[in-house]
C-alpha cells in the first residue's frame, strides 16, 4: 500500500454534470444554491456549468446567470465546459470563470465517428485547430484528455495500446505548438472499467510518460467506481473529478437512467478513511449531497449520505 | 495482481438478508419464485430463509413454508440462518436444506453487550456449548465467524489484534472438541471497513494463519462493498457472501434505510470483467435482480441491474 497518496485532488462535476441530464427544469437559484454550498465544502475545483446551446440541452440555457449569480469563494476555482468556439466565446464573456484548455482525444473512434463525425486523423487536425485558438486568446493549456479510454458502448473494448498512441500524439501536438503537456485525464466515459484495467492502463502510461500527473473521470454505472478509483490510488493517481451524491450520467451512452459519475462524498469518504488528505470537510459535504437530492427531486445514487460518516459513530462510541 | 484468484466461490444471501429486512409483507411464493431463480444462475449455495422467532421478524414467519415450497435443483445447497437452539430443530425438522454450523465470535464486545448481553468471555462459553451441540447431532463445523470485525457503530474502530485474537480463539475452540477450522468469514457487519483495512486485516491473518481459506461478508452501506472486494481478490479472497441487487440491509446497526450487502451482480460482473471465474451466468443473475426489486417493490441498491453488463454491447460493437 506504499503508492497511495498522500493527499488527493478532487474536482466536483456534480454542477454540470448533473443538471445537465436532470429532465426537469432546476431552478437557476437552486443550482446557484448547491454552488454557493459546495464553495463551502474545501473544494477546489468545480465545474459550474456547461455553455452548449441551449435548444439542445435546455438544461444549461441558464449558464450565464449562473455564473453572474454565484457568489465566488477566493481559493475556489469556478470552471466550464464549451464544445466549441462559440461556446468558449461565451465562456469568456462571462467573466468569473477559471479557464484551461485541454487537448482531447477519444479512444474509440466508432464514438467520434457516430457522435461527432470524425475519423482520428480528423479529430487530431480539428485539435491543433482547437490548441491554436486558446494560444491565441492566451488560455492555459496543460491537460490532455482521453475519453473512452477504457472501453465503448459503440465500439467495445479499447486497448491499452490505443490509448498510449493517443497520449503520444497529444503531447506531439502540444510539442508542436510550444505547449507542455504536464496532465492526463483518462476518462472512464462509459463505465466499461475494472479495478485491474484501471492498474494495466495507468501502469502502461506511468512507465512511458513518468513525468505525467494521471487524474482520473469515473463513472459508476456498472457500480465500479469507488473500486477504481481504489485502483488509481494504489497506483499514486492524485486527482479525480467526481460528482456530489453522484449526480449525472451520459446522455450518449445507451444506458440513460443507470448512475453517472463517481460519487464525490464516497470517495471523499474512504480517502479520509484510508488516511488520505482531500482538504473536502466531509460532513459539509454530506449536507450538499442530500440539498442535491432535494434539488433534483429524486434518489440520488450516493450511499455516504445515506449511510452516514463515521466521525460521529466514533465520538458515541462507548 | 498476479494474487488475483482464477475462480471465487459466491454465497447468495438476498432471500434471508433481503426478505427479513423488507416492511411490507412479502408472499411466501414470491420468495420461493425468487429462490427458484437464483438456482438456475449457476450459484451452487443460497441462504433462503431465517428460523428466527416469527413474531419478532415477520418477514421470516414463513421458514417453513418457504423451505418446504421452493423446487431444490441438485448441486445446489440451501442454506438457512438459525441463531439458537430452537431455530436450530426448526431448520433440522424443515429439512432439505444444507446444514453447517460454524463458531461465531463478535469482534465488538460493545455490541455483543448490546445486542446478547454477553461479554468476550461468556461468549465463549456459549460458542463451546453451541459447538458441542452441533457436535451431538452430527451437523458439520469447519468455519469460524468474526463479525464486526472492521469497526462497529456502538464501539468504533476495531483493531486487526482484536480480530487475530479471536482467530486465535476459534481454532483453540475447534480443537478442544476435536474441530478443524479451516474456513474464516470476515463480516464487515456495519460496513466500517476501506480497501486499505480489508488487506491489512486479511494480510495479518494470513501470516498468522495461512492455512485458513478466508471469506469475506461485505456491507455496502457506505459505497464501499466492490472496492472492498476488490482488496480482498487481490489478497486472494475467492469466497465472497452477496446479495441479489443488494437487497438487505441490517436492523441491529443504527442505518436503517441505507444500502445493506455488497450486490451479487455487481460483485459478479467485477470478477468476470477481470478473469476470474464464478460459474455464474451474469445475465440470468440479473433477472434475478430485477425480479427480486419487482417483489420488494421499490428500488434495490445494485448497479448491473440497470447498467447492464457488456456481454450484447460487445456483441453490437461495430
Amino acid at each position: 500500500m506504499s503508492d497511495l497518496p498522500r493527499k488527493v485532488h478532487i474536482r466536483e462535476e456534480g454542477p454540470r454534470e448533473g443538471f445537465q441530464i436532470e429532465k426537469g427544469p432546476i431552478a437557476t437559484h437552486r443550482k446557484i444554491e448547491l454552488i454557493d454550498a459546495l464553495s463551502e465544502t474545501g473544494i477546489t475545483h468545480i465545474q459550474i456549468t456547461s455553455f452548449v446551446d441551449g435548444r439542445r440541452v435546455p438544461g444549461m440555457a441558464d449558464a450565464e446567470a449562473v455564473v453572474a449569480g454565484i457568489r465566488t469563494r477566493p481559493g475556489v476555482h469556478y470552471e466550464a465546459l464549451w464544445l466549441n468556439e462559440k461556446g468558449l466565446e461565451r465562456a469568456i464573456t462571462a467573466g468569473r470563470l477559471h479557464l484551461e484548455g485541454n487537448i482531447s482525444m477519444c479512444a474509440s473512434e466508432t464514438f467520434l465517428r457516430v457522435n461527432y463525425n470524425r475519423s482520428f486523423e480528423s479529430n487530431i487536425s480539428y485539435a491543433h485547430q482547437v490548441l491554436q485558438s486558446y494560444l491565441a486568446r492566451g488560455i492555459l493549456v496543460r491537460r490532455g484528455h482521453v475519453s473512452a479510454a477504457f472501453g465503448c458502448n459503440y465500439q467495445g473494448d479499447v486497448p491499452a495500446a490505443v490509448v498510449l498512441d493517443l497520449v503520444d500524439r497529444i503531447r506531439d501536438i502540444g510539442s508542436a505548438h510550444g505547449v507542455a503537456i504536464t496532465e492526463l485525464l483518462l476518462a472512464d466515459s462509459m463505465a466499461w472499467a475494472t479495478p485491474a484495467q484501471i492498474k494495466r492502463v495507468v501502469g502502461s502510461i506511468r512507465e512511458r510518460h513518468p513525468d505525467l500527473r494521471i487524474a482520473l473521470h469515473l463513472h459508476d454505472t456498472r457500480g465500479m467506481g469507488i473500486a477504481n478509483a481504489y485502483a488509481g490510488l494504489e497506483m499514486g493517481v492524485d486527482s479525480f473529478d467526481a460528482s456530489v451524491a453522484g449526480l449525472g450520467g451520459c446522455p450518449f451512452a445507451r444506458h440513460q437512467g443507470a448512475a453517472g459519475n463517481v460519487c464525490t462524498e464516497d470517495l471523499v469518504f474512504m480517502c479520509h478513511e484510508m488516511g488520505i488528505e482531500t482538504g473536502i470537510d466531509l460532513d459539509r459535504l454530506i449536507e450538499c449531497a442530500r440539498q442535491a437530492e432535494d434539488i433534483v427531486g429524486h434518489p440520488l445514487p450516493g450511499s455516504v449520505k445515506s449511510g452516514g460518516g463515521l466521525a460521529a459513530l466514533r465520538r458515541q462510541a462507548h
